[in-house]
């Protein structure tokens, strides 16, 4: 495929919404859908209720911040909410108050085997407060009286998120589905949405990507994926044939594939088939090493087609949910790696059929000039896979069966179908 | 499973058992399973009468034996029958004779390649006598004119069996049948008979296994097998859910397994799914080193879910068939490690089903206490398991599937639904 | 089985039909067809006419050629037609000319890379001229002018081919397809019509391969096979139940089996059941390495049980398709190995049954005289795959899948068979 992705945009992008603090909720989501809407006016912006009851779970309060830190006995402003977000622990109440530090120790987070990250932490459920500090910045902390101040809010509002829907000519839809609840980090996760925006754009711009629709989705990850579930279970499970969670999908390391509940839908197949031939060393999970909304699309009592191709897989890093997960571990190559890997299955998924030949018998390939007159010539290159996807077009295999049989590349199996269709040699 | 098993009660009915003569009928046999009955009131005393037609074979003449020996030209008494039953050939006829050392020889059994032993032999369907002797003893005998005295009867009579129905919530049944046609030997055979009693008691004692019947038999084998089947086809075929044969279940050294016909019954898998996280490197045979009754309940015309777990294999210990195999051979610790692993399997067997979720996506674990709050936090132990045995419980995962899919110990699967479900989190 | 193959016989055979010129059609061909009849006179030859539409082909012009040679500016004769068929490119057409060396060699072929062989070409489809020549023997050509002389003509004439059927007690077919389209070579191709000759007269010869009916094909390579399939697609299809290509059958190294598109049928079965008990490291290709008849057989819109069983296939050796492929490269002991595993392969087809026990449990064995009356005695040699073989033979089974079952040849499946019939101990 052609490439048209504009990487300075995608870049540029990148840089403006790193620095917006996400949660489940508030005004930084809200802020980072807006952004998304500029790149695409065709994302629409929803949100459910705090307090609904979501299948198992409750939709929570709306949190905001305006300010948190600490100040020392010496008056030293310290974890400044400002300076880097992940230093309040997400959903922290908002209060006004001073300690020792013997005692404020309990409310600090820190790992020691990360000494010079801000750790991430949330506590979405139950009400409680922290900080997150790195360790060689905690071992420096003064004995005394320290401030604590958390100008924080948590009330009954909404929460947010895109839904992006691109009509193609068939019903049957493609689902992308990606989360907007990380605050400061890159990899994981920023480059999920980066990547599904871009892909959203090269979708309408390519006319070979407009046989299905696409649904993508900018959740808050585990209650967003519920509670969309939950309000459109039926037209997910009678449209979607393949999806795909996007997250990690912005360094530059090897692939990895983590596959659906049995790992057997077509999603599985067109990831493992694309994916091998970009990266015959990419790394397969299993299912229980899931750990995004895979677990709830292939969760309890519901088996959507959604499995996840990624670069470095969540928690196989050392930079995952730190302060070191910033935007020089990921790259404009890597999240084009991502955006061509996933072009390239969206790509086979449009084009995947199962033709069968119009003719019986092998047809004669010389007097259409693909293959030389003169038996036996040195030097004349035959392709045999024009005859070999036809004779595996009996109408039994798609192109992913066909890609596995004869070890092609599945482009390339589309790419021969394509020459056997204009030759009249294949058919629906 | 807590143990309840006495095995100082086990040793000691080992004790009484081992120096009674038992073959394919006779009063070795009766006295046997009348201290069987002893054991447990619930077992019947049945019988086949001899001559009658069982499908290819006819139920042998009793036999009995008072006295058997020889006489050396020194007077002196040599393979004497009381001394150890294996001196004489199973099925001796009667005869009281004398003959040169030269002409005895063609009676006389011995296996050079295991020279202290003596060989176990019988002729249980063509009228013959002879005796065994370890190679050692028969290098030392005399030259000159012996006396052969073998006090034996055939007769038209009764092959006894034992049969112990265990009535449960459920018709379905758990078949366990072992064998008491064997005299002097431990491994095999008295281990079978003295394992099968004594889960007979554990399986009264125990609520947990309660849910399916059981029918423990104590057969001849092969005739004995053949002549219950020929009686019981039909209840066996539409009863039986899985069934073992008991036998070598008495030494202590690697767990082995023996598959039925095609290896893909329920039997199999529950035998397979608890003996490989007992001992993952137990021993598989393949049905073709089959050797005991499986060969009937997994016969030509018949195809019963029958496997075997035993210890050391038949055929597989220089002590097999022989007089070595004696208490010395099996030990309390062997018995009891059979009885655990049979236990685990009739544990696994009886909370077997195909469980669903009731609730759709991933349940909200931390309001159960079953997940931390706060995410993150280094040192909280969270059991994945839970969540994937409710993925996995779609109705169509047995709890040998589950184990399978989660590489979980089905005891550990069983302990997670049970858990699921006293949260309401599962059903049937 | 009994070899009655006269190996003396087919050896002349080989010599007689060897230098005779044969392509797609033409007088070789008809000779070479009468010789084949005058072996056995069941053989039909028949013809389709030039210009014939079969599916995507249509049948050629007849070609024969009196003679084809060059003379250089000395007069020394080169090229000659009559000393080797295969210096004349196949399909020439006449022409009667002079020109400069250098203008001639863009008609001149030979092969760098084999210098002592002269190369095999054909332009069956494209009219053209020209010559082959080993790479030796071009270097040493003198500067000058040459006369070119090809006295070969193309008419709407006949395209030659022979059918051999041979009836059998059931309507359903095996068949042997061959080629008759290759001039002097001989492993390929002048041993698959040699081999499929000898089968031919054998299976008349022999009561055990008469159960099914044969459609031996003696046709000129692809443009034949497609003819052919034209003709009889729907007898094919619902008449064949299993079919070999028999190719490159007769040089002495290792076997190699080329299987049919998806590898399932029962002339895969029966091929690698039978060949791998020949030749343990026999050499397995896949489909797509495929390049004989097969390839229609198993082409588009059709898939008949067709595959292949070798020994070196075309394209592995050095000598293929050059003057090296002579009588020289193969041997009567190379063909009689051949003809020896297709018997085998046939008869096996031909005894394949699924066939059911009569006796349920065991039988009784020693009764027949097939195991010991007394147990465990040393030496006694016990065939437990009587059995195996009736425990197996479930109705389910055929003979190749008990062969796989018991790792067992299925010559002595059938062997095994055999006798528990004669035993009353199995039935259809």
């Amino acid at each position: 495929m052609k490439n048209e992705i504009n990487m300075s945009d995608v870049w540029k992008w990148a840089k403006d919404l790193f620095p917006i603090n996400r949660s489940l909720t508030g005004k930084g989501n809200l802020e980072t859908l807006k952004y998304l809407k500029d790149i695409d006016n065709n994302l629409s912006i929803k949100y459910f209720s705090s307090g609904k009851k979501v299948f198992d779970w409750t939709v929570p309060d709306e949190w905001n911040v305006k300010s948190a830190y600490l100040i020392d006995s010496k008056g030293k402003k310290l974890c400044d909410f400002e300076v880097n977000n992940l230093h309040l622990v997400g959903y922290s109440i908002g209060i006004k108050t001073a300690m020792d530090l013997s005692e404020l120790d309990a409310y600090l987070h820190y790992d020691k085997n990360n000494p010079d990250a801000i750790p991430y932490r949330t506590s979405y459920y139950e009400r409680r407060w922290g900080f997150c500090i790195s360790y060689n910045d905690y071992k420096k902390l003064i004995p005394g009286e320290y401030k604590v101040y958390i100008d924080a809010t948590h009330f009954s509002g909404k929460m947010h998120y895109g839904e992006l829907l691109i009509p193609g000519d068939e019903q049957s839809e493609i689902l992308l589905s990606t989360y907007i609840c990380h605050p400061s980090m890159a990899n994981n996760e920023l480059s999920g949405p980066l990547v599904s925006i871009a892909l959203a754009r090269h979708i309408k711009s390519n006319k070979a990507l407009g046989r299905y629709s696409y649904r993508i989705l900018f959740l808050p990850e585990t209650i967003g994926a519920i509670s969309y579930i939950h309000k459109h279970q039926s037209i997910l499970e009678s449209n979607v044939i393949a999806g795909y969670v996007l997250t990690c999908v912005g360094d530059d390391r090897e692939y990895s594939y983590l596959p659906s509940k049995y790992g057997d839908t077509l999603a599985d197949k067109a990831a493992q088939s694309v994916i091998r031939f970009i990266d015959p060393n990419y790394k397969k999970y299993t299912f229980l090493q899931r750990g995004s909304d895979e677990r709830q699309y292939c969760g309890p009592n519901i088996n959507l087609p959604v499995c996840s191709v990624m670069r470095s897989k969540y928690g196989t890093f050392e930079e995952y949910h730190t302060s070191k997960d910033n935007l020089s571990f990921i790259s404009e190559n890597g999240l084009l790696g991502s955006i061509k890997a996933y072009t390239d299955i969206l790509f086979s998924l449009n084009k995947n059929n199962k033709f069968k030949s119009t003719v019986t018998c092998e047809p004669m390939m010389s007097k259409r000039g693909l293959r030389p007159t003169m038996s036996g010539e040195p030097g004349v290159i035959i392709n045999p896979n024009l005859i070999n996807i036809l004779v595996y077009s009996d109408g039994k295999n798609d192109v992913f069966d066909i890609s596995d049989i004869l070890d092609l590349n599945p482009l390339d199996v589309i790419s021969g179908q394509d020459t056997l269709i204009s030759y009249g040699l294949l058919r629906e």
